[in-house]
């Protein structure tokens, strides 16, 4: 395709937060980290959650006890735009992207919640949107933990291979 | 030694699944995902669980509740055994894993449960097993998780150096 | 700064564990794993804990029951200093440390505890004292888990980048 992924974003439309305007949310609010760092030809991005860019906590609580599955699959829709916006701020742009290595998706939830993979589609799922299967689809893994930082709901640990 | 570790796999009579076959459970059961992705001599695996190829779940439920530590070591030896359909699935061969990386290890366990770690041992001794402890042995971290897709009790994050 | 880092510990007065002398404690105590695994000039460490190198757990529990945010503060500023005893023993010197990439932070906690990431900073905020905020500071993601082996309250899985 001759569209690159800065146009499929804007042809979808999508509202992705600007981090060099509006602050990273992560390390302002969260304490001693930064964003991502980049070794060679792999960024590794911090954790991002579906915070808005002022720190708000969007889908607060837990699967399986407030919060349904459809709710989550938004709330990591909204954590994969924080995630493009990492990587924005990380590479310039996301033309810059050659691959995702590898998602490790975190869901607050019950023990009896099992469900967690579907609630972490929701990020797979638009970075897919954005960059198609071949490049958009990476590693996964998602498992259930008892809390996030501020009560969050999902967080992804997400590895990128870039062009240098 | 001479014996390459596919002839050591073989010996042992290990009953490793063929996902260029069987197909490979978690991308198929689990979302959009897919098995693995390579950066250079480093392969990233998803996550893998003791799940069958047709996605039946083995040794569900958590440790500390339903399942004992030697039950949990079983269902890690399971998961080892699908990690190394993985990996025969991305690299053709076992013979081209230059060595584990590491293993990041999740076991579904009540907050008394504090034995995780023989769980995962589970299948960190079958990867000394195969590929003896200077090639086998890789940095590992385990945690006591909530829940897992479909319920699992066990699942294993596998990153592999290889020769490229 | 001429000041290396190997003296900018001795003038803090950190007290590193030297793990040539007293053992690694994780894989001694904890089974099948090694301390870390290097390819290329990234530096992948084992979870470390606040345990002592003879397998003493300090501050066990859960944080949101009998452990406060100050405590799981200091456990994760032990768990640091286990790190960079990890590092040194890995690398001969903390010397060629490059950078932090990422932090991944494990905190046993209730479901009510949402204050994971004050914990994390006992780690990262040491990682800055030694090394600065530009080497010091990583990436970092922290999860609320049900248990660490052996009752520990908190684990970290760090990833460096070091000068080959």
């Amino acid at each position: 395709m001759t569209m690159t992924y800065e146009d499929r974003v804007r042809e979808l439309g999508l509202e992705i937060p600007d981090f060099s305007i509006d602050g990273y949310y992560g390390a302002d609010t969260y304490g001693s980290m930064k964003p991502h760092h980049i070794v060679g030809n792999v960024l590794y991005l911090s954790g991002h959650t579906p915070d808005k860019s002022d720190g708000t906590v969007r889908y607060p609580g837990r699967l399986g006890a407030n919060l349904t599955v459809e709710e989550g699959y938004q709330a990591a829709r909204l954590t994969a735009l924080n995630c493009l916006g990492g990587m924005r701020y990380a590479l310039g742009s996301l033309d810059r992207v050659k691959g995702i290595v590898r998602s490790l998706c975190f869901v607050t939830s019950t023990p009896e919640f099992t469900d967690v993979h579907k609630v972490s589609s929701g990020a797979t799922d638009l970075f897919v949107e954005v960059f198609g299967p071949e490049v958009g689809l990476g590693g996964r893994a998602t498992i259930g933990v008892t809390s996030l930082a501020g009560g969050s709901c999902f967080e992804n640990w997400v590895t990128v291979e870039i062009f240098e």
